[in-house]
């Protein structure tokens, strides 16, 4: 029975996030929906993670078994063609019976999005978190470098976040700030916790704001407190880039994979 | 009697344009509701240029006369608490009683924004005009160099544009496809005819498919027939990024000024 990898772009504006809910129409939803229509019968779908209400993707993986033996064009084009237009497939592939989006995931890169001027954008609404004060993009650069490496990652997780442990690994930390007046922060590391993403989007703004040091930063990461860290940033802003995979699980180590599964940044 | 200038920015998706329409709803309509409420009475506004239904603009200029003295946050803040999401102000100035948005126009730039890649994307989908086939970036950019200059363009007007006459100059003109799979053209002009910049952007975009050939597109300026330009582009992918002033109006010049006030790019 193949098992097919689908790679999706959506605009999360409208939904109540990737994953089914009781109340709300989820992204999860309309994909079960369009491919019962395509496939001719009810099938099950595995993301790589959840994304919240409003944070968009545009590369989101997923997977789902079908004993129907169609070209791999009729679940890009055919799905293209059911699902609503804020929900698309940009890739489709068939992978080993064995694969998993989530545990076989060697790590994820999102984009935060700030727009920085003193006027709101109505062309940025819902894509970025509009802040207009400015910012010191310098000091938040350099901020971020405190955050990178493996550390308990406690003081940036959300109350609820279910996960067994807060040990995550940040491989990239950048602050982008070239295009005037806005401001990127792309992240990426093996997994994250609950709302981890948008938590340090929020403790680097304090300081851009020059409301916190930058060394105030190293102190919240320390502390494993999360009363302690900045705002979490709102959800338009965020945007999961891409799931980056290798030919088969990753090696199992220390903290990792184990609890990498519940990850909703 | 005060005379404001408004930059405006706007996502044009679910307005019939910027003119007052007596079906659907237009961006002067909705400015006129807040500087109304405002100013506690009716206004009067002018506006550099028309935009169509689905255009968007960052730089929009509008003005307005007022016996109210109001600081100029007002302006800015208070009608950006009144006028929708999808629209705002971005600068309020006070300007010389004879300020003419439209006459004082010393050129305007336009961006023409094309989605090149196999799959639809959904988060460009209110912004861009998705074409599947790849394009031929470079061979736009020299077709392109030869609409620079003062001609007449019309090839390149709407059937029932208005204007007394098609000379015009083109200043800038520039593809720029750096960003991988998205296409800009940007346009720089002293004024444009209606849908103008959407029929350079149509056909600059039948010689990046290779349909046509560069030397075309001058075959398509000299004609003066615009039955051989190519298709005018959708109005999702066009913004008006910005309306260029000095301090007072531009010199006359032949084909200059007159007939400058009806363009709709």
């Amino acid at each position: 029975m193949p098992r097919l990898k689908l790679t999706l772009e959506y605009d999360g504006t409208r939904y109540v996030g990737w994953q089914l809910q009781p109340n709300g129409r989820s992204i999860q939803a309309e994909l079960l929906d369009a491919l019962g229509r395509l496939l001719g019968g009810p099938v099950d779908v595995t993301a790589a993670g959840r994304t919240d209400s409003g944070v968009h993707a545009t590369g989101q993986v997923v997977c789902f078994d079908t004993e129907r033996q169609l070209p791999l064009k009729a679940y890009w084009r055919g799905l293209n063609g059911l699902l609503p237009e804020d929900i698309a497939v940009v890739r489709a592939e068939e992978v080993p019976a064995e694969f998993d989006p989530r545990r076989w995931s060697q790590g994820k890169r999102y984009r935060y999005r700030v727009s920085n001027r003193p006027s709101r954008s109505p062309l940025r609404r819902s894509t970025h978190w509009e802040i207009f004060a400015p910012l010191q993009v310098e000091a938040m650069a350099r901020a971020a470098t405190h955050l990178l490496g493996r550390h308990d990652f406690s003081a940036f997780r959300a109350s609820d976040c279910q996960a067994a442990h807060a040990l995550r690994e940040v491989r990239r930390l950048e602050v982008e700030g070239r295009s005037g007046d806005a401001v990127s922060i792309v992240v990426e590391g093996t997994a994250f916790l609950k709302h981890m993403v948008r938590n340090l989007a929020g403790t680097l703004v304090e300081v851009g704001k020059g409301r916190r040091s930058e060394a105030w930063v190293a102190e919240v990461l320390a502390s494993r407190d999360r009363t302690r860290a900045g705002p979490t940033a709102p959800p338009q802003g965020l945007v999961l880039e891409e799931v980056f995979y290798g030919e088969g699980p990753p090696p199992r180590t220390a903290g990792g994979s184990a609890d990498v599964f519940d990850d909703e940044p």
